[in-house]
């Protein structure tokens, strides 16, 4: 597999991408191409000299850089030597099979459809996410933000791609399916829930019924499904809760000395938890439904997240995930789900 | 001010509804009226003979009881002669100011709606509630879920009624309020935040813009404005996530001896985040928009729950939110913001 890098996109590039990339060398025998200013990203890499086998890592240079800022639509359209662009032309001709991007969620997102394009059948390509449970088995959000106004249908393409990633990538096999709603019962729910129900349910996924937001915290399904807005809200509350929950801690940890003394004698107990809440520990979060593998990082990405998720990414790029949603896309349309679908 | 208490709603009625209102006349002077059966409730307060002036509790017979597993609607349509239907049909003919109840939340709201009315101008009333926040002042949340599909104009209703309460009733001067989205910027999110946005921006609120949900945790805004979907999933993921974190350090704080002493260390500070997280002390939820004062409480509502649901409810009959909210309408619709609103 060829996995092409974006070294100019985050927060903390290049240096943080190209160490992780590097990093990443040690674990897999895979091409890694990292794409960016030549110069920039050469003078970095020469600072690993003899750390790693320089055949693995190639660079391929692109004058342009998108950063946070730009327009994601515009930045696509007029930044044609930028990294992103390059590296998503990569992915559509094939010089490439994973691309990995820490920069510009709304215009990796944007370039992915107008460059790499939807796989056929599929309305709406989402991106998805592992979301962490403490102290359980971390499940996987699809919409994570991608998709604000959803249509049933577009649930159970989310729903179906999320199952074939989670069994796929991640590797658990006959994942189980809940659908976000405010209320267990089939009837519960908005008019958008009520009909994904509808449709979910006759599916071939292994649907599990609606899941409440406070269920969904504790683990109760390997796939959550909801539409973007719902479940950027789901993804940045529980960062947001985490964190705070975390900063009090530490508050609580050194209020005095005889709390000191206590937070010590718990600090190998402490470490765990925070790396069980710890994104860095789960590598990107996929863009599903385009024809071709891409993987978002987070915009503050360090050398270990790019390391976990080249790492964790390549399955998506070497098990055809592509090809699989394409066929059940097909087999959707054949048992008759699609056209039940539309409102 | 007279209070009507469902003494037979909730998993803990009748006796800990009945200890909550004993609890409360230690601290207020006003008039608690139970309303349930009649011989239930008389035994249960003749446990607490000596411990309470008399004259201050009062009991309603009523029949009948609604249930959790009773439908909504026609529960209060069928049950006339229920402690919810009579309480608040006593709202209704002026015989009480203040209406409370831990029992189904569906039909409170639809008995609500029905027996009491919405306030003249409000489309849509909701259901109200504090939102903890860790290491700050709680936030207020309008809808907590009542309305699953909202229009614009629904929403700044609510942040309206929101701001109302949040000021006379918590004691918040001019408080601020954030509309939850996906992005802060103005451009950002669903078709029903883009709208509600120019609306509120239009409105005499305190509004601050759009908030993030990592930022809701955080505390960022006073009154927390979203639809009843997206409120029950902030509400329910964060019930969820606390108690599953909390859990967690348990376990940590119990694992081995050397933690356990940790822990023992670490105790009163502890108790501490509990309690900021525990939703019994900040009384109970107001449904808001309609021509009276009802609260609902958690179905697991203990004595102190009850408690504090009276006191700190109680400024909402007595600051005569009602007619604030009734006055703020007309001003909205004064000032033109209904009309633009239709969408």
């Amino acid at each position: 597999m060829r996995i092409l890098l974006d070294g100019m996109g985050g927060d903390n590039a290049p240096f943080e991408i190209i160490k992780g990339a590097v990093e990443a060398t040690h674990e897999i025998k895979d091409e890694i191409i990292i794409i960016g200013i030549e110069d920039e990203i050469n003078n970095e890499l020469n600072k690993f000299k003899g750390k790693y086998n320089e055949n693995q890592i190639k660079v391929v240079h692109a004058s342009e850089v998108i950063t946070n800022r730009d327009a994601p639509v515009k930045a696509i359209r007029t930044k044609k030597d930028s990294s992103m662009v390059k590296g998503l032309t990569m992915i559509k001709s094939g010089e490439g099979d994973l691309f990995i991007s820490a920069g510009n969620s709304g215009a990796l997102m944007a370039g992915s459809l107008f460059i790499i394009g939807r796989i056929q059948g599929i309305d709406r390509p989402a991106i998805a996410t592992v979301y962490p449970i403490i102290g359980g088995k971390p499940s996987f959000l699809v919409d994570a933000g991608a998709n604000a106004e959803c249509k049933p249908t577009n649930l159970l393409e989310f729903a179906t791609m999320g199952s074939i990633y989670m069994e796929r990538v991640i590797g658990r096999s006959n994942p189980t399916v809940g659908l976000v709603n405010i209320g267990e019962e089939e009837t519960k729910g908005s008019t958008l829930t009520k009909a994904s129900y509808e449709l979910l349910e006759k599916s071939r996924i292994n649907f599990i019924g609606n899941v409440e937001a406070r269920d969904v915290a504790y683990g109760v399904c390997d796939v959550i499904v909801c539409d973007g807005f719902v479940g950027n809200v789901i993804l940045k509350l529980t960062e947001g809760l985490a964190l705070n929950i975390l900063r009090k801690l530490k508050q609580v940890f050194t209020d005095g000395p005889i709390a000191k003394i206590g937070a010590a004698l718990l600090l190998p107990k402490m470490k765990e938890l925070k790396s069980e809440l710890d994104y860095k520990e789960y590598g990107g979060a996929p863009i599903l439904g385009v024809k071709g593998a891409v993987i978002k990082m987070h915009g503050s990405s360090d050398a270990k997240c790019v390391r976990n998720s080249i790492i964790k990414g390549l399955p998506y790029a070497n098990q055809n995930i592509v090809q699989i949603i394409q066929d059940a896309v097909e087999e959707l349309e054949e048992i008759g789900i699609s056209e039940q679908s539309g409102i």
